[in-house]
């Protein structure tokens, strides 16, 4: 669920560049109610469109819960607490359209039809792990896009590495690149499993970055065709079950992609890309890129809620830098 | 590619208990060759059971490769590095037989016969990860059981998380329990791609704790039926393809369990498991411990090499111990 700001029209960005995204700061934003003064709110729902919608153990099933998450902007301990939960009750927007599940981002919730249940989570303290669930450019395959599945042009990747200090490059398929930023998250897991993560309204400051197709630039960016993060000690690179959905799964790419996700697709396209990550920018051989991966790259789920299921693969840079 | 050590019969134990195994240290062997005094070595292989092995970009197509990584003893780094690595070329063993694969642990290959390449991986410094692949109890359903694919009894976990100073517990289905040991890795990353981590001779020192069945005992002890870890910081739960294998797929089990495995089998597997360590051990009712699983649990691939494919789910300790 999320809300998305832009298209960033990029100065002079054309196809076959690549737009680097850097992080400069992801901050919570305060409550605007003064009985809440120094306070932000997040909210976790555990969606339809779950790994765990059909999988619950306990009745009703299945059922959608909301989770209301808080965090104290004073103290610096970098953590979220829960404040309460409830199940989903169909809402009656102000428009008069009853949603029986939550399929709308930003809907009002009728405080006195829910039941909130306090006292939740005994205590837990989740770590922070403040970043933009999506971070896209255009892709060229299509006018109006889901910004649901992520793909090669970035999109809503959930990967939570991409916060503060964290690049990300994404190659350029239309001319002005379109830059596009929202989904907001205190914290998130890898998998995501729920649907959501810890949806929180959060000020984004980002410095946008072209680098012009050239064959003098890094080698990590010649002929980059996918969304690649370098965190300042990491590469992170995203895999995904279609590498480019939207060209794999033809003209109805944008429904298909829901029904054909798999960790396993995803997991080849992860090794595939960091293989060749590390045969160009490191003039590794396969062979050597390949005991690379086995003995020094985690592969790890990204998410299994967004349609096109993500596996990226991290690996220390202080591998090839050393002091 | 494993050697193992074992069975060690617990004094007491008996099917419903849980074993613990303290990983009090893992160490590895300096070489008996005096050529290399105070050195270690250990060797990746690309093998024919790895995930790449039918999906190489260079010729010849497939190949099996050898690489061979030092560790100095004497520095303190913790690290690894490639001395060279070397094509497979069919062997001939002691007595006679001939080995166009990597088919048996510790085959003595004929040094004249390879082509070693030196100078390869780039100056790659590769941290170390010393763990044991293999840390078994033994299975209740047969008597001899395939050493590759791990289960619930533990087995061929490869997940370097279970180092020196982490507990994995282990529930006994047989009585003595059987502990068993092996397969000793200098480093690997999760997934464990080629098929092999470093491989290398250590000394491991272990303290075996037996836990009898008891309802006073810690809850994450009651009802265990799958290799769960602390690492001190972190519980892992350890998920599967098939949590038993052995009794899913039926008589054939041992074959079949290679052609079965998947990621996306094995992470539905992890889901069920961390939910239900949330619920018993910090007694949150499902919607709460889906919520935290949502924002706060990192799912990883364990391995896609070993026929029960594993992914780990991951969970700071902190979130609830809090000082």
């Amino acid at each position: 669920v999320h809300l998305c700001t832009g298209p960033v029209f990029v100065q002079g960005a054309e196809p076959g560049d690549v737009l680097e995204i850097r992080v400069i700061d992801v901050l919570p934003r305060p409550s605007a109610n003064p009985r809440f003064r120094g306070k932000a709110f997040g909210s976790n729902a555990s969606a339809w469109w779950g790994f765990q919608y059909q999988d619950l153990l306990e009745e009703p099933r299945p059922r959608e819960v909301v989770t209301i998450y808080e965090i104290d902007l004073a103290d610096d301990d970098g953590i979220a607490k829960a404040v309460y939960n409830y199940q989903w009750v169909p809402q009656l927007d102000p428009f008069g359209t009853l949603h029986p599940t939550i399929d709308y981002p930003g809907l009002p919730v009728d405080h006195s039809a829910i039941k909130k249940r306090f006292g939740i989570l005994n205590g837990a303290r989740i770590p922070l792990r403040p970043h933009f669930g999506v971070l896209a450019v255009a892709p060229k395959e299509a006018a109006i896009v889901d910004s649901i599945p992520p793909g090669y042009f970035g999109g809503n990747l959930d990967n939570w590495r991409i916060g503060r200090g964290a690049s990300l490059y994404l190659p350029i398929a239309v001319p002005g690149a379109l830059f596009s930023t929202g989904d907001p998250h205190a914290s998130q897991g890898d998998a995501e499993v729920a649907g959501t993560a810890i949806e929180c309204s959060m000020t984004g400051l980002f410095q946008l970055i072209l680098h012009k197709q050239s064959s003098d630039g890094p080698a990590f960016l010649r002929d980059l065709d996918y969304p690649l993060v370098d965190t300042g000690e990491e590469w992170v690179v995203q895999g995904f079950s279609y590498a480019n959905y939207l060209s794999a799964l033809g003209g109805k790419a944008q429904s298909e992609i829901y029904n054909k996700s798999s960790i396993d697709l995803a997991m080849r396209d992860a090794f595939r890309k960091i293989r060749r990550l590390l045969m160009t920018t490191y003039d590794l051989s396969e062979d050597e890129a390949i005991s690379l991966i086995s003995v020094a790259v985690d592969f790890g789920v990204t998410q299994v809620v967004d349609g096109n299921w993500g596996v990226h693969a991290t690996m220390k840079k202080s591998i090839f830098f050393h002091g």
